[in-house]
């Protein structure tokens, strides 16, 4: 079958084994897969030790499963698949599992395959009224709602969120369903210009709030979040990246800000707003397997593959 | 009268002029005051732009005040004036005001003198049954309150302190008070042992928390603390140091840490444990205001100035 694979650096093939689903796995065939910032970085040599199909936004319909009640149906899927035993597994937080298989990360083949096998229980039912170019977004809305899976953000408090890309979009939206005032900093005013229909933007980051939320993606972006975090406010760092951040800690201890990491997040709420039509989504530049460096050059809001 | 002076360098002089209240501000006459790790980094220069008489910890008698009912009482007092109309002075965070005064920090004369005067509101009355020696450690005791007093800490669920210092002693027996299992990883064996009537201690930081309170006052400390923090846990930062830290925010936002700042506390809850004998209190050595050079050297638990 058609894959993208890594193997210290990427390729592609039309000739990689089509996966056997093991025991409650469950046999996917892929109809989209769409590329994330950390699709990118495993690239870049983040994930070194991983070999193995890349990808893990995907949608797709189960060909085989020991639910048979999932066969036939359009699905989206978790990408952490943790042991079951250990603390986190026992403690609702599997996707810290420090022994958890990641698709296209960590041991487990990912979404940017003609087939991908997952863990039955990682799957989600797609909604019939949900079209796959809609349904693709799942995983990014979900890590969207971490944000306020993890913190009580009193719908009353002004919310400032720094960056303008895809993760930023999802999350900004999530932010002003609770009827929040946002304040979106970004630096491309295109970008901005589509948060406009529930946010106030600007290109200047000023003024003072009890909650930031960064997501520019840049080591510069926490920064700014901490200067424009009031004392004993919250800042949630959504973005990630490979430098040592150089970070003044007494300024945090002095002025008692709170600094939350946040990451993956839950699936089931991130269906029901995309079911509901509540959030607005961006465009999606898709292309064909073979195209992969293409798509990775894309510089639109969303990039990705269509199997159909 | 007495003063121990800052102005770029420290000083000790016989001939400060006496400080008169200002309208709402009480005059008080010191009786006891303790060095805090503050003073030490005041004098380094991490305050250049103070000027005046050094010191925020003290117990003193009241001579003047428009209050009445302080008049001839013991005291003591907070260290942060604010303006009383900001945004922090009007949501219970006038210790963050950023026009505040702070005693022996910011634009305020400290208590290392034999009088000051404070603003009376700042001022608690010391109970009858506690002593000067008992009352002195009002003020670091309240700083380790400001741990529970932001965060909520399950009983049942362990934590793990960092620091065998002063503060980290008044820290766990506040979170030992809630009959939490407490942890405690020091460098000094004496002073860890003083930790054993109520936790576990260790010279080998290892094992998971799901809180971890940092207060070794070394950046070296905080690269333990996450070390030692569950993903989706919890680190309460007390120390600081002019150093800038290098930090892996990534391993924060995929591990989904919380990193918390912790500051000044609250003083009744202080004077509650205090009043009540509940708080083991460490030695402190003495001196007069003359000895500050061997009061500062000093290498005892605490050490201060006794004025009586």
């Amino acid at each position: 079958m058609q894959a993208l694979v890594f193997d210290k650096n990427v390729y592609y093939t039309n000739n990689y084994p089509k996966p056997i689903p093991q025991q409650n796995e469950s046999l996917v065939r892929i109809l989209m897969a769409a590329i994330c910032n950390t699709d990118r970085e495993v690239i870049k040599g983040y994930r070194p030790r991983f070999k193995g199909v890349l990808g893990h936004e995907f949608v797709g319909v189960v060909e085989a499963s020991p639910d048979e009640s999932l066969v036939g149906r359009r699905v989206v899927g978790e990408l952490n698949a943790g042991c079951k035993t250990c603390i986190y597994c026992t403690t609702g937080r599997e996707h810290h599992c420090v022994n958890r298989k990641v698709l296209g990360m960590e041991g487990k083949d990912g979404s940017f395959a003609e087939y991908m096998t997952i863990a039955t229980d990682l799957l989600h039912p797609v909604p019939d009224s949900l079209s796959t170019g809609q349904a693709i977004f799942c995983e990014p809305l979900a890590a969207a709602l971490e944000v306020v899976e993890q913190s009580h953000l009193r719908p009353s408090q002004e919310v400032a969120l720094i960056g303008d890309g895809r993760l930023a979009y999802m999350i900004g939206q999530v932010v002003a369903l609770r009827g929040t005032p946002l304040m979106v900093f970004g630096r491309n005013a295109k970008k901005l210009a589509m948060f406009e229909p529930f946010a106030r933007t600007s290109m200047t980051p000023q003024g003072s709030f009890e909650t930031v939320i960064e997501a520019s993606g840049s080591p510069a972006g926490l920064e700014t979040a901490i200067s424009l975090t009031r004392s004993m406010g919250l800042i949630i760092v959504k973005s990630t990246f490979a430098e040592m951040a150089a970070l003044n800690t007494s300024e945090l201890v002095v002025r008692e800000i709170t600094l939350r990491g946040s990451r993956c997040g839950p699936f089931v709420p991130a269906l029901n707003l995309l079911n509901r039509g509540l959030v607005k989504l961006p465009p999606i530049d898709l292309y064909s397997l073979a195209e992969y460096q293409e798509a990775f050059a894309s510089r639109a809001f969303k990039s990705g593959f269509n199997f159909q």
